[in-house]
């Protein structure tokens, strides 16, 4: 396992040669950043439960139809993954106003938006992850128009999936961030498949009955109850690992 | 209340003329019929689970951007809704093979469909609602191309926010019926919304873990407990009624 090469790690994760060709190991830190690194920490077992919970979600987006990186949960800690040629724009969907979006429009956050929307987001950590338009992505190449319209319906369509799962476990999907990658499928064809993850890592999502946040905001926001905010995330929707403290530490802490 | 002009009685509801123009009531009876009429029966308490189920469905379907009918539930068995020129073409959205697509095609039942896909039935008792295409539609005049266009994007936004949410309850959406209308908006514009109810009367629900069917064909199979699944339905969603036998048996019986 420590013979693997690395190939990159990230904020969140680390990802591994996989296998076989064409294949990545994502492995799932616990490590925290908000604020593009300013802010950093640990959020003890997260790695564990987002292995979880994006395991569970992808392998319900593929059962409706959206295609994406998922092939199987490995252990605790990693998954085994299509390799992607990631696309440098990310994409936010947004049904009630929060976080920058409040900010910018100077909207209360809990305001439910007219429609939902999405705004696209430029990846680089140098720049801090500017907004942008489709104007930019198409001028600079970022993503070909058909690749964008892809990325957009496809967007659409995990949110309405993703609303209706949460809105089933008592949670209110305020927003979230998606990542897409073009994928040389079995037929050779390029093709725009969903990538990255999906956790409270990425989403906000807020207790129906108590408006209580139970993602990331309570890490950016010194809240507390990080930990248990994730855990009770991944207990709704069934995938809480069965883990005394050993297994939520992962592999890595058994040595 | 007895003073309402009565507009229709169908199978399972009555519609009443409403309050204010271009409104009716819709009473959901506790009538419950099979293979067209052949099969009757009543269901203690269904109207008023069906009423509650459907006025959840209908209003968390609002608030996702899919226009329907439902304006807001009056009291156990009854709720206000637009009217609309009901269009004579159900369309029938299907994720796993059950009834008559797996008959037909000599499927066994619970067979996960490749990809979601929609029937369309011309909605007629007299002919018993036979299957049709596009091709008929479009030659008999029973919807136009872009009202088709707009019912089949809608009834996939449906599916996809259902399946999550019924998911997120523990039940799998098997397959389920949609009725959708022609109706004149507050800018006088024509617009296709969706009508008639959400229910177990018209969707297969499977608890995820048992496979156990929570929905109309435990009435259609005489599998019993059949009052008992709805409710079930309605508790899962959070929507039962506080309910004594008197309220389940609704207005009518206090008589
Ligand atoms: N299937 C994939 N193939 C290749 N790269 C991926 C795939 N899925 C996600 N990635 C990339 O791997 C990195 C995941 O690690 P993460 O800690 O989230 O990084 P970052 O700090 O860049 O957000 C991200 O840069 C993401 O774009
Ligand atoms: N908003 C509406 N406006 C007008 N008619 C409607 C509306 N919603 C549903 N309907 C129609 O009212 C009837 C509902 O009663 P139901 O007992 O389901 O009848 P049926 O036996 O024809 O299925 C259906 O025929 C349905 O098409
Ligand atoms: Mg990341
Ligand atoms: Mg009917």
């Amino acid at each position: 396992m420590a013979r693997r090469r690395k190939l990159y790690e990230g904020k969140a994760k680390i990802m591994y040669e996989g296998p076989e060709p064409g294949t990545i190991i994502q492995y799932f830190k616990d490590d925290a950043t908000a604020f593009n690194n300013q802010k950093q920490g640990v959020i003890t077992g997260k790695g564990v439960l987002n292995n979880r919970i994006s395991e569970y979600l992808m392998t319900k987006l593929t059962e409706i139809g959206v295609p994406n990186h998922f092939i199987r949960r490995v252990n605790m800690r990693e998954q085994l993954v299509h390799e992607v040629e990631i696309l440098p724009v990310k994409l936010v969907v947004r049904n009630v106003a929060a976080g920058s979006l409040a900010k910018r429009f100077g909207l209360e956050e809990g305001t439910q938006l007219p429609r939902s929307i999405i705004e696209y987001y430029y990846k680089s950590d140098e720049l801090n992850d500017p907004m942008i338009s489709e104007e930019h992505i198409t001028c600079f190449g970022w993503a070909a128009t058909q690749d964008l319209d892809d990325m957009v319906t496809l967007s659409l369509r995990v949110n309405d999936f993703l609303v209706g799962l949460f809105l089933g476990v008592g949670l209110r999907l305020i927003d979230f961030k998606l990542e897409f990658g073009r994928w040389y499928n079995e037929h050779d064809e390029v093709q725009i498949v969903l990538a990255d993850e999906i956790s409270p890592d990425n989403c906000r999502l807020w207790d129906v009955a108590t408006n209580e946040k139970m993602d990331k905001d309570r890490f950016r926001r010194d809240l507390g109850g990080v930990k248990e905010a994730y855990q009770e995330v991944a207990r709704r929707l069934g995938v809480l690992p069965e883990a005394g403290p050993m297994d939520l530490k992962g592999p890595k802490a058994v040595q």
